[in-house]
This record gives structure tokens, C-alpha cells and sequence, in this order.
């Protein structure tokens, strides 16, 4: 075995994440490590609890990274909620509703599922309906932002319709957080996780996640153990909240805290609305170029993530993934394929984070007319 | 909200873990991030799963790094292995074991419980005759280098044992990785998971483990779906094994990946049994210096771990929390404290991967004593 340390060749991430990773970020993570339960990282993890609120716009003091990637964030809202036996609405309009049914399932949950074309939001009449004749339901789960189709669901009415039926809601702000509006207690979300690896420009590795009062009175008022000992919220809730001292839970990784410290700094300074508006006028930029090649939008407008374009090519595209690979490889630019049943079918483009800059937008769209041309 | 980048005081780490991380593993950490899917990356999985079972002493295909810290690795066992109804001879010597049993219990299996006073080694006799009393057992599991005492068993005799019965082993090597003798084909474990933050000189955040291609007949031949998504080897093996193209599971934390790789370079350039050696060494040296101030060590000899020093204080140290505060505060040195039982009764020194150095063992010695005169 004759391996030698491992030098990436640098790309313009601009798939369905990860996107780039703010330099400041990754000086960041390389800080020296210290200790899960020294004073100075107990003061860390506050202010990152405190930057992550002013992300997600909420006062839920049960708001932190869980330490590891998009989908054990899921499974920790879907285990800490859901017990044995309880009725969960899940819409699915994509892979990852899809998975949020997968979840419910293993969790013991029943799920009653709410079906939507793959690239367009949620219907919220469908939702409406569903509960009406599910008055046992206990949580409405959806995807704010489908990360395999582009499309953005109308989060602010799903909980409204929520709150008329008293059942609890839980949504996937994997791709929404940092890139387009989001407000937790405004709309009144019950329990929401999200990724460092999108909007945030900070590494994979990490999944913010919040749960409101309600929902944490639920996870310890459980008739059930959850069946997670890692994602258990009983027990991790010592470690990251309460006054002074806490109690070892697991190891947190340390230095990927260091790194969403610095990333949520950043998104605090550059301000919420700046960075959302930054996300669509980069989007408009891109839209404009892909629409002057013949690209067009499977998204309809009015449910399109700006942060995530997802499109179908052009006629005389004829290799899809032997001009993704030409990017890859001549241009050093990583666009994503389609998930599903949209592989083959759609390319998604990413302008999430550190990504989302013009010269970018600008750089992507001369390679691919480059390609075609 | 005024807070500002995280700088925090370098410290010399000499508690259980994190232990010093190397600085080239450091700056591979903060290399620019690629994509979970892109070739180059890919690539990097394949060298980290040869680096990994260098590192076990193994064989076994399915050998990588789970994407979240050792607590969710012990996880990965359990949930794979333990179907609900499961009968599993556990072997409780400290903190580590009692998680082993819930992990057990919340799988839905039947934990047999194989007691042994904190800070000894699990008794071979004991296994054996619970073993014998238990027939239908399926697995064994047991700690082999427990964190919380200081203690190491002797995961030779206990494998053999469980051949004699045709069960099933799993082992908690998340301190013993790169410290001490590991030989899992040699002996036979069957399913081990380890940390990155204790003799591999890398941050917390990943758990590799290693399955047997029996333990793997066992996951793929389930009659019920593991209860967790993200932890489902049968779904994940698509991401991390296979020729070419792997499917898209979860998304792997990108950066964590590159530092593990650059650790296992060092662990394999420095070699197995030089590393061992010098973690022995640096152990000598710290117990003759702790002796003769008056410590005590809680394990007795040829049950002691060298990584994880144990020990109790002698009686002149009447304040032993204000004493570690002041080498945290004072001298920069984080030494362990007690946990569970033990707590406020012994310490905890590590010399662990990077942190291993006669150097840091003379200044820990000087600090201590120091405070003591």
C-alpha cells in the first residue's frame, strides 16, 4: 500500500450540495481540537445554539447540530416523535418525503401518505382533506424544500391547515435554512431539521435541528424508550442544554462545530433577508442563461427553490452524464443528476451558500454553452 | 448578538478523548470540499476502507468509517445484528458495557448479562458458563478496552469461547484501535466499531467498524428491517462498497473523511506494532512519575489499558476537581475525571495517538506535581 495525503482537486460545487465551503469555514474547523466537556466549548455550543435560532427564527430552547449528516437529523425528529401505533400525514412529492415515510415506518408510525407529482410543492387541499378524515392523526410531516426536485412547498399554510386539525408539524429544511425565508415560530413548526451542507456553506457532517416546547413535551411524556439510544432527545437534551455543567452524552464532533459556528456567524452578519435575496438574484441570473440555451424548468414558477434549479436539457443534449462528466473533469464544476425516477431526466443545479455568487452563475453557464456550442 | 470567531486555547489533551489531534490531520481536514459522488472522492473511500482494515488487522470487505461518532458505530452493531427477541451475553465492566445493554434492549433483544466489578477485565469463566447456560445465545458482546476504567479484557480468550459455543462477536474497540494489539481476523470478532478521537489522533466524529462476512450474512438475511435508516448497512453497503458507481445513501461528511484518511496514513506509516509500542512506553513513564507521587492505579496489572490511566488520587489531594480545573485554567492540560461509579474517585489520564509523547508525559508530571508540593 503506497497512498500519500489526499489533495482534492478544487471544484465549483454546484449539484444539490455540498456546495462550496466559505474559506473562513474550513480555517475555522482546523482549529485545535479540545475537549466535548471543556468550559470553552460548553460556551461555543451556546452561541451556536443562539446563531442557529436566529437561522431557523425561533425561541425554542431545544435548538442544536446533531452530530451527523441530513438524515440522522430526520431520524431524530421522527423517532423522538413518533411512537408505536401514532398516525403521521406524510406528503411525498420526492425522494425525500419518500424517505420521511421510511422513517415513520421503522419507528413503528402508520403512515398515511400525501402524494404529489415529483417537482411540484405540496397541495395543501390534498393535506387538508387527509386530515379531515384522519382525526387520530398526531404529526403532518413534509419537505419545505424537496432537495430532488427543486420544489418549494407553501410551509406557512401546511401549518395553518395543521393547526386547524391540533396535530403537530415536521418538516425537511435540508436545503430551505440560510437560502430561502424560513420562520419557525412564525408559522409555528413543531419540529424542523436541516443540513450544514447547503445554504450555510459549511461542510457536510452536521444536521441543525429545532423542536418546539410542544413537541419536546411529547418526547418526555413518550410511553415508549425511543429506539435510538444516539438520537434519544431525553438524553442528548443534558448535554447540550441547562445551566453550567453537562452531562457526557456522546462525543460531539468537535471541530465541525467550530465550523458551523463560523458559517452561522457569517449568515448572521450577512443578515437573513440579504442572503435569501442573494440566493434569487443568482437564481434569475442562471435562469435567464439556461432559458437563452433551450433549458427549461420542471419546477412551475411560484414553487421553484432559487437555490436549487432543477432542469430538463435541451434537445440536443444527447449524453447528459458524459457532459456532466466533462464539466466535472474539464471545468472543474459539479452539477447534480436527477434522483429517482427523475435520473436521466433533469440536472440539478445548485447555487446554494458560498456558491451563490454571479461570477459563478456566470462561469457554469460559459462552460455549458462551451459544451454545446 | 455580537459574538465573533472561535479561537480557542490549545491545550494538551490527556483526559479519555479527544486526544491531540496531528496537525497534518488538521490542515487535511480543511482541504477544499468535493462531492460525496465525485470520482476523486470515491476514490479516497476506497483508500480509507485499506487503511481501515490495516488498521483492524482484517480482511473484511465491509470495513469504513460510519459517519457519526463511536456512539452511533456501537449502534450500527447492535441495530444490524439484534433482531427483536435476540438473546445477547453482555459483558458489563463499566460505562461502556451498560450502553451495550440498552443498545441490546432498544434493538428488541434479550440482554444476558455477564457482570464484572469496574476496573477489571470481563472474567473468561464467566462467559463461559453463561454461555453454557445459554444456548440459544446469539452474539457475545463485550468492551474491549473500556473508557470509563482504564481496563483492557482479553478479546482472544473471549472469541475463542464463543467459537466453542458458535455465537457471535461484537466488540467496543473505540479506545483500543491503534493502542493496543486489535486482530480481528486473528481472533475472529465478528462486528467491532472504534472512534477517531482516541489513538488515531483525529477528531471526534466518525466510528469505523468492521462485519465479518458472516455478521453480513446476518444483516442481509434479517426478517426485520433494522429499525434505524441511517444506520441500515444493507443500504449504506451500497454507498461504500461495489465496483464504479455507488448509490447516493446519505451524504457523507466530506471533510471529516479527509482527515481520517490522512490519521490512518500516519497510523500506517508509523506501523501497528510501533505504535503500540510507543503508547506502552509512554505509559511506563506516566505510571513511574504517578507512583511515585503517591497515585494509585484502579486496574490491576496485566489488566491495564496503557492509553487510559485510571487512577486513584493519593489522600493529600483533597480537591480533586479544583485540582483538574487548575490544570485546565493554569497549565492547559485536560486530564479525565470519573465516570459513573468512579466519579470523584479517579482520573482519567490519557496518552492517546498525537497526545503519546515522553514529552507530554513529563510536562503533565511536572504540572501535577507542581500543585501537589
Amino acid at each position: 500500500m503506497s497512498f500519500s495525503s489526499f489533495v482534492p482537486t478544487a471544484k465549483l460545487l454546484m449539484g444539490p450540495g455540498p456546495s462550496n465551503v466559505h474559506p473562513d469555514v474550513l480555517k475555522a474547523s482546523a482549529r485545535a481540537t479540545i475537549g466535548h466537556l471543556d468550559p470553552e466549548f460548553i460556551g461555543l455550543m451556546d452561541e451556536i445554539k443562539s446563531l442557529l435560532r436566529l437561522a431557523f427564527q425561533t425561541e425554542n430552547p431545544l435548538t442544536f447540530p446533531v452530530s451527523a449528516p441530513g438524515s440522522a437529523g430526520m431520524e431524530t425528529c421522527f423517532v423522538n416523535l413518533v411512537e408505536p401505533g401514532d398516525k403521521v400525514v406524510v406528503c411525498i412529492n420526492g425522494v425525500f418525503g419518500g424517505r420521511q415515510k421510511e422513517n415513520i415506518e421503522r419507528a413503528g408510525g402508520i403512515p398515511i401518505i400525501v402524494e404529489d407529482p415529483w417537482g411540484r410543492a405540496v397541495s395543501p387541499d390534498k393535506v387538508h382533506s387527509v386530515l379531515k378524515e384522519n382525526p387520530d392523526a398526531k404529526l403532518l410531516s413534509f419537505v419545505h424544500a424537496e432537495t430532488s426536485t427543486g420544489a418549494l412547498s407553501d410551509a406557512k399554510t401546511l401549518c395553518e391547515i395543521a393547526k386547524e386539525f391540533d396535530v403537530m408539524t415536521l418538516a425537511d429544511c435540508v436545503t430551505s435554512l440560510g437560502g430561502v425565508e424560513l420562520d419557525v415560530d412564525g408559522w409555528g413548526l413543531d419540529a424542523v431539521y436541516s443540513g450544514t451542507q447547503k445554504c450555510l456553506s459549511c461542510p457536510p457532517g452536521l444536521s441543525p435541528i429545532s423542536f418546539s416546547p410542544r413537541a419536546v413535551d411529547h418526547v418526555m411524556s413518550r410511553k415508549h424508550k425511543v429506539q435510538s439510544w444516539f438520537l434519544d432527545l431525553s438524553l442528548v437534551i443534558d448535554y447540550w442544554q441547562g445551566e453550567g455543567a453537562r452531562s457526557y452524552h456522546h462525543t460531539a464532533p468537535i471541530n465541525s462545530m467550530y465550523g458551523i459556528h463560523e458559517a452561522l456567524l457569517h449568515l448572521s452578519q450577512e443578515g437573513l433577508k440579504s442572503a435569501w435575496k442573494r440566493h434569487l438574484d443568482n437564481h434569475k441570473r442562471l435562469r435567464e442563461g439556461l432559458e437563452g440555451m433551450g433549458f427549461e424548468y420542471l419546477v412551475p414558477e411560484g414553487e421553484r427553490l432559487p437555490q436549487l434549479n432543477s432542469v430538463i436539457f435541451p434537445t440536443r443534449v444527447k449524453d447528459e452524464a458524459g457532459l456532466r462528466k466533462k464539466l466535472l473533469l474539464e471545468d472543474k464544476i459539479e452539477v447534480g443528476a436527477g434522483l429517482g425516477t427523475l435520473a436521466g431526466k433533469i440536472w440539478r443545479i445548485g447555487l446554494m451558500g458560498y456558491t451563490s455568487h454571479p461570477d459563478n452563475v456566470d462561469y457554469c453557464l460559459g462552460a455549458i454553452k462551451k459544451h454545446l456550442d
